[in-house]
């Protein structure tokens, strides 16, 4: 049907990203593949009774206001909960720092709309997540890309990079998505050294920050960032901090936040207010119902026990299954690990044909913003049981073996 | 404090309006302040009860479903509930159609974020809803208006607005938001024909068209444009039509719905993935709950009889309390009614005097995109119960008595 519609769309609606990431969330939805390719935690660490009864002593004693309009700034316990969790860390800031968000991909959307004028340039890692390329794409975006090894965003590179004049850096530094590597302690303050060098503020994106499974925990660029500039580490605002509640409670009650200068929150807050007014009361309250008595530290322990065995169980079924000549991360905690295929093969390649094997993960080269790792994959553990790691792992070994033509029966 | 953001935000960062709305809703939080400001629905309405059964059922049932990522078109039962009560209203359409969105607020965002280039004009009704030029301005949109009478949208200056070559007409057709007028049936053919000849297709907007307490159901205008198109009815595409929850639910819950043809969903769903990835899971799957059973068609007879009944007493306590030169209208349904003071007079000067006798309503004037306005108010007859109506509206008539210049103690 030819509709009125279709030679009106903005111009920034043909940048807007083909939808890579939501047809592959679409089979993950096929009864028997075993899909590595989502983000998605795993529902059995979902704290479903707690929320349970949280929705029930919400709604008998909040009924009024948690089904009601709310501010835009968020659901005050529940930002003033943040800002005690965020002590913890060493992220010292107040209310005034918080924005509630509709998960941390609207955070990235209303950064993009305050702070993107078409034709900017943003450093990002390469490859960097999706989704904030999506986000930013589409209002106009460009971006500078430092590439990556084992210890995350090589900050050697850095410094050409910063002088292209980007807007802002944005960096993952813990267990990044898509490759599950941490930026070392050294290279956070070198990146700090530079972004200070050349006057230009970061984004730091943690969503995974409390998911470490070895090794120790490292300061987020934002605290090393204030602890660099004074000596009581409060909050200096150069560094823009988002987390979200997505992979420690779930991420279909949509919550998420965002650390900032409090002139940037009320930027946001204006951002936000044409964007969806506020995020949902109902679960805003709920989270705050379900997290303040000290359930979280409880339930990320659960998590981390969870995830880092089948991280555990994935890396050893890929040493018994993967044929020589694949690599690949070992991540010290979230979600993900990045496999790097020989040169002359195409995970996209891989792809096709380990759908036919019931076994899916996402291809990487979407994640390069300005091309390349056309032999890389991103490969979820947090998602599938540990059986079937090990059975999705055993068809991808086979499937590999085959092209890479070495067949297992040889 | 400095922060190096503040020299960084984007041009359309200056065009987000300011936060009027905003700072309104805050006024409603004080203790013994009576406000007609908010466009809040009455708590007492709200299916508390019914909503936490059904949290309870959802978590009990589909917990792993419903606190997981879902896809960014929406909850599918959901999606078909909307159809099959869409083909009530004579919307005849199918679940392709169908996007949900988080709260009305954010389709018309999506819609801007598609759509607008800056510079773009919007034939909008003068005045029309905020919330839509807050989201549009964003995206650097001006405005082409059409005046408004008793019966809406004055059609006979309609056909001078769409020489000027808009992008779409923007209408409110029931019980407008701000000023409670219905679009009278001649006007929505004279509408659909204008709109027809010059080619500029129609989003129409329609949070509050099952709220009527008097009169006769008009059909929208989608259903009318394609009554006029075939004749079966079936959707045409010429018009994208919203509607939401928050009115007949809860607002809590920020969940709403477009009706618009494949493509522009298509379109539409690229945008929501980078601006928020989908709309909570959970509470799609408690509204439709809730919703399925035949209980929507019972409790919106609630909400029209309790709603219906505070119109009557504000109508009433206007009557016997505001000064003669004082005009309103008289809505049939929704949630507002509209106050016109002597043209000498500044609805932001009553405001700040009123304020300090305890009761407030917004100006007018933010309702104008080309300007005007100054000596109008929109006030809200959902929220305060029929006891607080009638002390307000009576603590405002003084005010106004005083400063027309005829004090009550005369």
């Amino acid at each position: 049907m030819q509709t009125p519609w279709e030679h009106r769309y903005a111009q920034r609606t043909q940048r807007m990203g083909s939808s890579a990431i939501r047809e592959l969330l679409k089979l993950t939805e096929l009864p028997d593949l075993i899909s590595f390719a989502g983000g998605l935690p795993a529902p059995d660490v979902f704290p479903t009774e707690q929320i349970r009864e949280a929705c029930n002593r919400v709604l008998t004693n909040y009924g009024a206001q948690a089904l009601q309009y709310g501010a835009t700034e968020g659901y005050m316990p529940l930002r003033e909960l943040i800002v005690r969790n965020s002590a913890r860390y060493g992220i010292n800031v107040t209310p005034e720092n918080i924005l509630i968000t509709s998960g941390s991909q609207q955070a990235l959307d209303l950064l993009g709309k305050i702070l993107i004028n078409p034709g900017d340039r943003i450093l990002v890692e390469s490859p960097t997540y999706l989704g904030a390329l999506q986000a930013w794409s589409a209002y106009g975006a460009e971006y500078v890309t430092v590439p990556m090894d084992e210890y995350g965003m090589m900050t050697d590179a850095l410094e050409a990079a910063l002088r292209s004049g980007p807007k802002f850096i944005y960096v993952l530094p813990n267990f990044q998505n898509p490759t599950g590597v941490t930026l070392s302690l050294e290279r956070r303050a070198k990146l700090i050294e530079l972004a200070d060098r050349y006057g230009v503020p970061i984004v730091e994106d943690d969503p995974y920050g409390q998911l470490r499974y070895e090794g120790e925990h490292l300061p987020p660029v934002v605290v090393l960032d204030s602890e660099s500039r004074n000596e009581v580490g409060c909050y200096h605002g150069n560094v823009i901090y988002l987390s979200t509640f997505s992979k420690i409670l779930s991420p279909g009650i949509r919550l998420a936040w965002v650390v900032a200068p409090p002139e940037v929150i009320r930027k946001l807050v204006q951002a936000k207010q044409g964007a969806d007014l506020h995020t949902a009361t109902f679960n805003q309250i709920v989270a705050y119902e379900v997290s303040h008595g000290g359930f979280l530290d409880q339930h990320i322990k659960l998590i981390r026990q969870v995830y880092g065995e089948r991280r555990d169980v994935m890396l050893g079924a890929m040493d018994a299954y993967f044929p020589p000549g694949v690599e690949w991360t070992h991540p010290q905690g979230g979600l993900f690990l990045w496999g790097i295929l020989p040169e002359t093969m195409s995970s996209a390649d891989v792809l096709r044909v380990a759908i036919e094997q019931k076994v899916a993960f996402v291809p990487g080269s979407p994640f390069y913003p300005t091309g390349g790792g056309h032999n890389t994959m991103r490969i979820n553990f947090s998602f599938a049981s540990p059986e079937k790691i090990r059975e999705g792992i055993a068809r991808l070994g086979k499937v590999l073996y085959e092209m890479i033509g070495e067949p297992l029966t040889l």
